[in-house]
């Protein structure tokens, strides 16, 4: 993952700063040294504080960061995230980037905890899609984890996920997943998108390794698992929210993938103070 | 823009696609064609149809890309808004980067339409500001102009904000202004943010061009604008939501600066159909 | 993969041509325009001509190739595999390039072609390694299924096998598959390299999807597939060759890797002749 | 060179690593140091142990390594060529780019030494050609250096080679040379190929710095090396073995180039030790 | 800048070095150490030490480089800029491009300065153009701040510069003004162009916020500046030179453009001496 | 060379539009299309109409360029080098650059030529050197030659010169000669740069293939000519002028090299008129 902190860092810092901070190269002298801290502003789950401090080692390596929670964890309204200590200008240039950066990750997890602690107990795990902002799919992906979720695959090339074209293509789910096994890398699963239970008896009898169950009902949801029974994993996708999610928990499925963890972020409120 | 566009959509395909499709390119044949339509699922402000249409390009020239509404247009639940055709393996390579930039941008002119329409009539403009998703900066600001907001400076390069640090290193307002003025190329208006009226106060007299107004009350801001009579822009900064956006702008204030609207987007929900 | 034949052939004109030819700029006239044939100078199975017709339009776009043989096609010394028409300078700045890559292609192809053949009817599969040229894995296992093997994990990040360090650090089979299904995608299989049938044993109560059978007698490998009896794939690994992969076909496993078909590549001979 | 090992071991380390090692990051402790050795698994010539260590310095600058033997040395079975010691994590992350690298490497130095061996005492020198592996040039080149071979020119851009085409599009020999001698900086020789004892008398009339002598027979070559007399350089090519390559050393010609030392390598066998 | 820094520095380097000096490499031992002075051969404002020393640390961090001047000081024939010590390999490798950067950047500040001295006293600015080299429009722009000059806008984003283009296309100034304070950031100034005094009026009514005379006599100018009387900023541009420029600043315009600032620089004549 | 281009046009059209031409984009109908003329503003010798065109072409590879002059051909004031039909808004955001690059190239080859003409019937040539603008090298060199200049070597990768510090650090004229004859490729010719009449002796007794007379007399030129008789080329460096290039010349050396032709760079003056 440091390849893409880099290269997002990079970007990030390259299309902020441009040619400079006018403001603070105007004002602000090349010699002065400043300390901030990191300042919750609410109640949340804390995710890249190693990406804010790679924001300010990518300006300036002399920059010292210092973390005092470490992602994952619930931090409260007034707590300090960390505190940074170097020069004013590399600690205003910055600023803005580490934020955005934080203030994404965290309202990730933040909203991913939540989901899990709804299905706490029921065996079901909560994982992510890939509809994430463009560019920043590592850090989106690494939020969820701090969250407590978990991951789906992270792009086309890792994962098998037969959808309803590529059965169309294929002929059926059986040639589908024929041709899939047949092509593909023995190292990843075949996972195949079924829309009623009679495409689920499809799906087992042609050995899918995990089947999701899209937009079906609660009912449909608990007869598919008990046919399935074991033989593949089980995965709800579809209209998820937090309202509904213990529900689907409860029908047995193991895994519930959620779209909004990634593509309706909620950025917590972080602020950076001077002392 | 169209170099932004270029190193987004080249990031997101290589970031989703990798190596490859594993599962088309096993199942779907190289030389299937298809036609999709892009369906809105619910009512929205629509952004992005261009940078869309660049995802499939950029995989492949020869997909046809066919807009039926124009960036900015109010679209249905149901409506078409493109459809497209062209190889089906480069049709299902392209859709979910394509989606992840046209939901999100969507999103983002929607909300932005409802601040700007809850101030309609006061002579107030909606601004954003530089909280927006990392990378994709030209494109979050592009979609504010699309729901009828206007840019506040790109980045640190194309505008002077002087804040309060920069006041405490400079030693007060006047000379921060003074500073800046002395040193930034003339193309660029000075703008410094103000906590009270006895700072607005300095700011005049220090011929500041923009006058920010940070977390004011509405009866300060009335004041703030009195005094300041027009011989500077003011801008309301600090809490703006929907609910409280109305009242702002009927201080009188210039511009009402928004984070909200591209640091916590929901995305609008479109599908992409094969037919 | 075809971002990754634009940076495989982007590098390597710039590494050969740098600021140009200087010999041909110097001696051929830019309006000439040349005929040019692509000639086995022996037998193989020829893989790559699309790479090689991509070397030349990435030069320019005006010089037309047309392949006469497919990849994955048995050609015969002095069969013509492709021509080419357009400018002199360009045909003769692309030539060793194209060459280079179309030649190593071809010989990964031919070489694997002969380890299937070698195991034909044994229902055993031929993979790949990750001991592919650096930068060029697209290419080389792209050249494997050319051949008619099968690719086993891209890289790192698409399969999960877990060898005798992780093993270790985990602290036994047992830890290492529980700790790997606990955290990777679900999408991936996980497979364990084992020594021994009693380290088979371990995966298969710890339940591993595939079992590396690592430098294992013929005798071992019979009774590992015994023993497995169907519960996971197997994979037979190490000092593997020609003489020795169709008795090892013959024990039952299902795949059969082999670093040689990438790390040690006999180029095949392959002229570029201008007529 | 720094440069191109910069880009070789980047793209090397993206290509494997992509995401992230799932495996290790999912067993492995990030805290967890680890020690190695690189240990010769047969006799050969060592080429790239400082490109071994820039792939682990790129991943991380806390690793460390150290040589035991320079490039250029034999080495024999069991012999430590280096050892290292960091992040468990960053050592398996490593492994395969560092030995992918450094068994091509060693591989093009032995063989190369076995070429130089053959001729010894001749005076004749082992140059290599531009068959290289593509982006790989310049450790390819560097490894013959290690084997005691020489470079030939690095590209198109660093040495003039008039080939048959060339002739053909100047109207022979004599207006080839001429016109490049008036194009090309005075600081590149000037060499031409020749197929017969005419074309080398017409090279040698013309005035060039370097002749070739291409698919000539020994005898053919002996009678071109009295004409040529030391007015020019002589360069033996084509069809050159390490059977034949002593016959052709002993007809007096000052270089020899062979393709194979870099377009049919045998990567040598090297592993990587955990302790 | 820093980042204009390292990628101008990284192209030099790159474009001078590509695989290597082969003359150094070939003579010069790797453990070398050598001990290197800059010295100035005229007298001239020196700007671009810190350029130059980050040419030999993007080389080799361990190079030491330490200034005896800064930028922005006179020097005079004789002086020494700044000595430096390191591998003799690595300082032979930087010393053109270093020399390149710096020769030129002194150049432009120490044309900026006399243009600088010839309006002291005057109140009027020089400011440059975009008439820069192109890829070092940073190194340019900050040269002429470092010879006492101030910087019109970087580029085409951050300043409005409204042509007699753009005032046909929205057919008149008053049009073409109120059209970009609709659109562009409120940031920017609204600067425009005018040939005559009666364009000057219009620019004065439509509320511009800079007004260019653009190839006005000085008599023309004197009656411009009459008539904004302090409503807008005044630029002087079109054939400003030496001799001209200080009747020009006696006209009482605020902003002299010069583009031979850039366009036309000779470089200053630096040595590096080896000791 | 077209490679360069690429990377020169991109970089310099990043630099200058950024995220966006605000003026244009405000004031100018994406649908406009407008008709320019590229008109000389003095007389001087034409460079770069190619370069031009690319620039146009990276932004819109609708936009028509149609020159009227080739390269190295002499206009007069007032001609029309070339015209241009396309998009008004991507004319606008070329046209700088563009001006930029044509205006630079053109101001070397106007140089160059008079040089060469300085030395007309003399049998010198008029060479460059490595002084040119970072980044621009492959476009300041071709320049050169479109003014009937030749090249130097390009870099340090494709042509030996043997200074000074080469000479100390070898222990002598001879031995450098003979390191780097023995470890360059042998395409490379061997320079070296001499001081005296008896580093000249030294020279040729170690069969340099060029030797420099550096920043020696006429008569010290006229007698190391002598002394060479043939054996060599001569290169005359340092402090080469107009006034004194003819006399230098007439001295009998091969060639002359120029560092002002690329370090102090006046650009012609080109205008860009819209139709």
């Amino acid at each position: 993952m440091q390849f893409d902190i880099e290269r997002i860092v990079h970007t990030a810092l390259m299309e902020d700063i441009g040619l400079g901070d006018v403001t603070s190269m105007a004002i602000v002298s090349r010699d002065t040294t400043m300390r901030a801290e990191l300042v919750a502003k609410e109640d949340f789950i804390v995710a890249g504080l190693d990406v804010a401090a790679a924001v300010f080692h990518h300006l300036d390596s002399h920059v010292r960061f210092e973390k005092i929670f470490l992602d994952g964890q619930k931090v409260k309204r007034g707590d300090v995230l960390a505190w940074l200590k170097g020069s004013a200008l590399m600690l205003l240039q910055g600023e803005r980037v580490a934020l955005n950066l934080l203030q994404r990750m965290s309202g990730i997890a933040t909203l991913t905890a939540r989901f899990v602690a709804a299905v706490d107990g029921t065996g079901a795990n909560i994982v992510d899609t890939r509809k994430t902002a463009p560019g920043l799919r590592a850090l989106d992906k690494y939020a969820v984890r701090a969250g407590g979720g978990r991951n789906h695959r992270i792009g086309l090339f890792d994962g098998v996920l037969i959808k309803e074209n590529h059965i169309a293509a294929a002929g059926g789910i059986a040639a589908a997943i024929a041709g899939a096994r047949e092509q593909v890398p023995h190292t990843l699963k075949i996972e195949v998108e079924t829309r009623d239970l009679d495409e689920v008896q499809q799906a087992i009898d042609a050995g899918a390794d995990v089947i999701m169950l899209d937009n079906m009902t609660n009912d449909e949801m608990v007869r598919a698992v008990e046919l399935i029974d074991g033989r593949a994993l089980t995965e709800a996708s579809g209209g998820v929210n937090l309202e509904r999610v213990r529900e689907i928990a409860e029908t047995g499925v193991n895994l519930i993938s959620v779209g909004a963890l990634t593509h309706s972020v909620v950025a917590v409120d972080i602020s950076m103070l001077f002392k």
